[in-house]
């Protein structure tokens, strides 16, 4: 059950026996399935969740009931709403399963017991958050300043993985396209999928 | 010289007297004038520094030699071009002083071994960041979805530190504005400085 996190964790960091099984009862195993909210705009983020297996999407809804996507994740990602969640304030964000996903979910205060039980999440979660804000700050230059046709060839350039994982009408949301634009831009470049 | 690297810290984490010494012997005291760079687009961003004193500003240039401002930073703020500093590849972004500042520089290696003999900087390193992913959502929802106008009063309402101590002309450029726009919205706002 611990098996994705384990791995993940360890790409940066070293655990022991004994820090595993500390790690692992902060944290509830959760089945869901597809279509189902984990949070709601409006709702306390209670939980940060970290993926198992399947897809889970993070979005802002319009007036006009439009989704703007903001973040995917898969098996051995985190997803919350970071605000929310740290600060204990309402939400801005909806989160749902696009497919029946397994998560283990963390509460807000186990986070910050976690790190005092195991130090060494902090380490981990440092060295996260330093890529996170890697990943965020080329998002914030894609938005600005990129055609949809180079935003579409960044991702295939950065971020293979999502195209191979997320469904293309999604991916239109995310780049903040329409599907019919993706469709035309993916013929041009010649990667129909 | 140290006050107010530690002041900030311990906002976060608490340090020993030992710790202290140790965090100290990391960095390495620098004065910069008005206009000196201290990272060119191109370059290796080889240092983070923490601003003791002082404002320098975060940009990307253009083709046509536009400044598109990304972070200010003043007294108690960290600044650099984190992709460039984490991996050790060329920037992609210029800093330089807007006013004669004070800094305290540390280097990518120093970086990773501070962490490694005062483990609670991870801690304090990790609540940092936490609050910049909060802080770059909301820059990323404030580009997407706001209007002119409402760009600055979320600034007023969220950044109010931000139009004390940067010139005007250069919240224009933050906010991805024409100097003389945002003179209008002032005015319309009725917050002349």
């Amino acid at each position: 059950m611990f098996e994705v996190l384990f791995a993940h964790i360890e790409e940066k960091v070293t655990l022991t026996d004994k820090e595993k099984l500390a790690i692992s009862e902060f944290f509830t195993f959760k089945k869901i399935r597809r279509k189902q909210y984990i949070l709601q705009e409006g709702d306390i983020c209670k939980n940060m969740v970290f993926i198992n297996k399947g897809l889970l999407k993070s979005y802002r809804l319009d007036e006009k009931g439009g989704e703007h996507i903001t973040v995917f994740g898969w098996e051995g990602w985190w997803i919350s709403d970071l605000k929310s969640f740290l600060q204990q304030i309402p939400a801005t964000l909806f989160i749902d399963a696009v497919k029946d996903t397994e998560l283990l979910v963390i509460s807000r205060e186990d986070y910050e017991e976690l790190t005092l039980a195991v130090p060494v999440m902090n380490r981990y979660f440092r060295i996260l958050y330093e890529n996170s804000l890697v990943t965020k700050d080329e998002r914030l230059i894609s938005l600005n300043r990129y055609t949809a046709e180079e935003k579409f060839q960044r991702l295939i350039d950065y971020n293979p993985e999502m195209i191979q994982r997320v469904p293309q009408h999604l991916i239109a949301s995310y780049l903040g396209l329409a599907p019919a634009t993706l469709s035309r831009i993916r013929k041009r470049l010649g990667s129909g999928k």
